[in-house]
């Protein structure tokens, strides 16, 4: 029985508290928080403790979701706790995974333990998708399409626009785009024919909506260089059709092989998810076992998902996989 | 530079011969036939040579694909070349793989090689597929799509048919099924419901074409559960448009996360290939490279695509591919 923690209580880690009973080799044995550990409420019964106190487990937690944001809470979380335990984490600045690989794999050998960095759908599945694919088609053009999904950044820039209450943006994949990729036709596409954005926007009384839209339609970085359609609806409507957080996304690779290169082939991994924290905290759950599982091979130090041999990730006798999988 | 050979000059050979211009950090140094060398016509300048000239090439080359028919070549031959090489193959005959696995892994471990077996893309980037899926989504079902795609199979099961000249038959997966699978319906399927197959006979002077229709149609195993056309068409029209090898498929997980499973995911893996050998071939000599890297990385014995960390595929720095792929 793999033995697990959680240290932060969001998403990730209400993800991990539901997800523990598809995986019967897994415990949840403690839930570690920076909050009054008496104000929060879990979903379960497994104990909920002051940070302060995780490094009174050590030896009694074989692996520590790290569950905090990548701004400013995993760039110092991550190390500490890969010096007491193995750990995984969303890691997801793309600009500064080398700086936090280096600082996480100095402390995981620190601890001898292994720590799994950047971990989840995107980094994580996406970027295993890419890294076959590149393997096998040398010659080729990468794209990746996002959604339709929820923005949670995005979602957070509409609701600093005056006058807003609350909102709900989608990034949508275009369709067209999609298609002449899938057929080959190795398109370049600008950032406008790739994705468009659907805002669904609840006003503050008294705002004006042209305005609204126009500061969010026009916004740098978020919306401007996108076709950007916006709804004005109701907080009710809102809670009611858009508190789910569905996201996927599409990884292509397409390339050709021949002496002219006159075979054109397509390689394409999707997903399509009803909620993006249980999904993602699937993910991690997969490779905290193969964290584990690595540490118990003699392996210490940080690890992406590129360094994991795809056999560790599954609880299964590695004959019955070469038998029934294979 | 790693120095690679082949025994066997067929479709995989051949594809090894042509895909080596896209992998700069290979050379094809020898090619090994049990025909006469004298009458092999290969592509290039690489020396043909008898297979009993193997032996003598150990230590000159790195890496051997193996490249021999799953039924009687591959269990003689893939232990055989172990033991003097690295070697890869595509043993594809599922209920022999424990068997061949067992083989090959003393054969390996006697001449400290690296031996990777059941390599492709199925087996191979779909078993990986079914793999992570499986391990991410253990609450969930696995579908496995083939086509639309050459069956070579089938095409010689329908030559040996009385009256018949030559044949192609394609495997052509049921839209209306993967949709529902896309759509996570976890429909169950039949045999019937998820492909039909489409057969271009060339007849024979004088063979009846009904006979030859009801005598393909009616095959047990082949074709007997499945919804099948048959056209008749000229040799001609055969050569002219049928003389690709495509293939290509569908690997989907769907299933659930959420206290009361309430939240559906489906997990796609496609290729779209214009020639299977050539992908085939392709994913090979990504697998071969690896191969080669455990063995520096003081690895030996039996490998299935499960083994391998994906780092070994891609000749890229490990720094890089977290800084670019990740």
């Amino acid at each position: 029985m793999i033995k697990v923690g959680i240290v932060g209580y969001g998403n990730i880690g209400r993800g991990v508290e539901v997800n523990i009973q598809e995986n019967p080799d897994m415990e949840l044995v403690a839930i570690f928080t920076r909050r009054d550990p008496a104000t929060l409420k879990t979903k379960g019964t497994c104990p909920v403790l002051p940070v302060e106190e995780a490094k009174d487990w050590v030896g009694k937690i074989d692996l520590m979701f790290v569950a905090g944001g990548s701004a400013t809470d995993l760039p110092e979380q991550t190390p500490k706790y890969a010096k007491m335990f193995n750990v995984i984490d969303t890691f997801d600045t793309h600009a500064n995974i080398p700086e936090h690989f280096a600082n996480v794999d100095k402390a995981a050998k620190e601890g001898g333990n292994i720590a799994i960095i950047s971990c989840g759908w995107d980094p994580g599945m996406f970027s295993l998708a890419r890294m076959y694919a590149n393997a096998i088609l040398p010659n080729g053009n990468d794209y990746t399409f996002w959604g339709k999904g929820v923005s949670q950044g995005h979602s957070d820039a509409i609701r600093r626009v005056e006058g807003v209450a609350d909102a709900r943006q989608y990034t949508i994949p275009v369709d067209d785009a999609i298609a002449r990729v899938r057929a080959g036709e190795n398109p370049e596409l600008t950032t406008r024919q790739k994705h468009t954005r659907e805002c669904f926007v609840v006003l503050k009384e008294g705002a004006d909506p042209k305005q609204v839209e126009h500061d969010i339609v026009t916004m740098p970085n978020y919306f401007s260089d996108y076709d950007t359609t916006v709804h004005f609806i109701s907080q009710e409507e809102l809670d009611r059709d858009h508190s789910g957080i569905p996201h996927g996304g599409f990884v292509f690779r397409t390339g050709t092989t021949g002496a002219d290169h006159e075979n054109k082939h397509v390689i394409e991994y999707s997903l399509k998810l009803d909620s993006n924290p249980e999904f993602t905290t699937s993910v991690l759950m997969a490779f905290a076992r193969a964290a584990v599982r690595m540490k118990e091979a003699g392996e210490v130090g940080c690890k992406t998902v590129f360094d994991i041999a795809p056999k560790y990730l599954l609880a299964m006798d590695e004959g019955e996989m070469r038998a029934h999988l294979l």
